[in-house]
């Protein structure tokens, strides 16, 4: 009787060992692929935030053009 | 005998289940916290586009007031 | 005869007098035209620096606001 | 005693025709230098305007290429 009773109980404990490690298993592919988006998300800020520093090189030339042409301009009003 | 092995296989089984349990406590952790770090970043992400389209709404400003000038300008070179 | 001589004379000099007179008061008028025409041009191409000068002012203004506009992106970029 | 009387009229108009024709000269030849000074401001005023079409059509050039670079901003801020 008594092994029997230890028998029942170790084949429930084993049981939920499973469901456990199942569960495990469940999480870390969770993580992963949580990882996996944020390491892809942070790649894809990062060329986001270079493209923005591409515009503002462009942005810098168009104001230093803008400040030639202004020069100009009060040169010729100024010159004649 | 046969109980005392039984004995020692279910104390070996309970403590490896412990042990995936405290893991899986670990990984929901984890999990959690990553969570957390991913929602926080696209809120930022989500302030950072705001920005950038109110800045986008001040550049639209700028060069409407460019070619209003530069409206001005032409008036100015062919009205007189 | 000589007095006749000197009297026909004397008329053809006369006559040559008024008409140089006559030519005299039309140079003078055509002058006078001239001179306000120079003026009104003058008043007219100092009208037209002074606008210039206000749209360089306004050209001034745009490239200050387009610098600071560049300045908040480039704060935006690097800050977060 | 009329003769010479004549005669001393002669002299007298005969001066004052050429005074008046000197007179004529001298304002011919202001009339002359003031056309051409007209003309040249007329000149230089046209060069003047070419000048400030040009600076327009680089004006143009330079709003043409912001838009661009505002449509860029644009694309990035909405495209990812």
């Amino acid at each position: 009787e008594n092994a029997n009773q230890l028998q029942s109980q170790q084949e429930s404990i084993t049981q939920k060992l499973q469901e456990t490690e199942t569960k495990n298993q469940e999480l870390e592919t969770q993580l992963v692929e949580l990882e996996q988006r944020m390491e892809s998300s942070q790649v894809e800020q990062e060329a986001f935030r270079k493209s923005l520093r591409s515009l503002l090189e462009l942005l810098d030339g168009k104001i230093f053009e803008l400040t030639e042409l202004r020069d100009s301009l009060a040169k010729l009003i100024e010159g004649s």
